[in-house]
């Protein structure tokens, strides 16, 4: 698990039928360690309803699928 | 997820069968971070008929197999 | 797996139901090679009893749901 | 999938009972976009008979297990 | 598969059941592309028997548990 930044929403004009009904959140990681590394943003789907500027966890690969029992049909 | 940008197509000369009909994009990866950092190209199936120089969504590993009923077969 | 040092403690006021009664800890990975590289910290289940400062075994991805009996709802 | 050069080959005295029979390659990615970033070279296993110098499409993680039905018992 | 070279051993004082009765390694990635780039080192279990300097190829994620028949419990 990563704690990421929240710095924007995505919208798209054409997606997978499985993303229906999800909001998309641009995410950047933030370091805590003392060496305060840069990672690249990238996009997390929202379960907590979290907004620009919060911070939050976010789980990747098949662990995100396992988060929420509505969400086993995200990808 | 990861936003990234068409640069490109792949034409494979010899491909395993479960490839065969899907379409091959070159991707790059775009930080919408305030660092801008930069991640090297990689390939990904078309799913939405992207074109070059378009922005798309981009899943990866086992989640990117859960795209599409069709797709169970994409490794 | 890699070797890291617990740097802190993560309190999420609002969170996943599968995260209820877990401890989280912020970790930082160590590199025992000769280059001794640093990688970002990042949040992972307490499993242990680890404490700041102490150097911890820390495992990834679908791997980290089979740690334990009881952490298969863990994402 | 990630666009690959095959540098190299690999030998090894004595190795796990389900890799018998595959021919493992070293390769290079190769990185497509502007930038043109480094990242290291690995192995992978050969599905498609490649040889040094030619350009390979490589999948890894659970994915790579899915390519080519008689691979179902590699790592 | 990564080629790694093996640095040295893990001893924990506390561990997880699971891996009881495995011998931990500490391995450093080895490029063995023109770049030479270097990656930080991490924990593998060993299943053939390695040494401190030998080289060993090293599989990551739910792939590592599919090595051995008696490893479908190891993380």
């Amino acid at each position: 698990m990563q704690i990421c930044k929240v710095i924007g929403n995505v919208w798209a004009t054409k997606k997978d039928d499985s993303l229906n009904g999800f909001k998309l959140l641009v995410v950047e990681p933030v370091d805590y360690s003392s060496h305060g590394l840069k990672s690249p943003a990238y996009v997390a789907v929202d379960v907590v309803g979290a907004g620009a500027g919060e911070l939050v966890l976010v789980v990747q690969g098949s662990s995100a699928r396992k988060v929420g029992g509505r969400m086993n049909k995200i990808p």
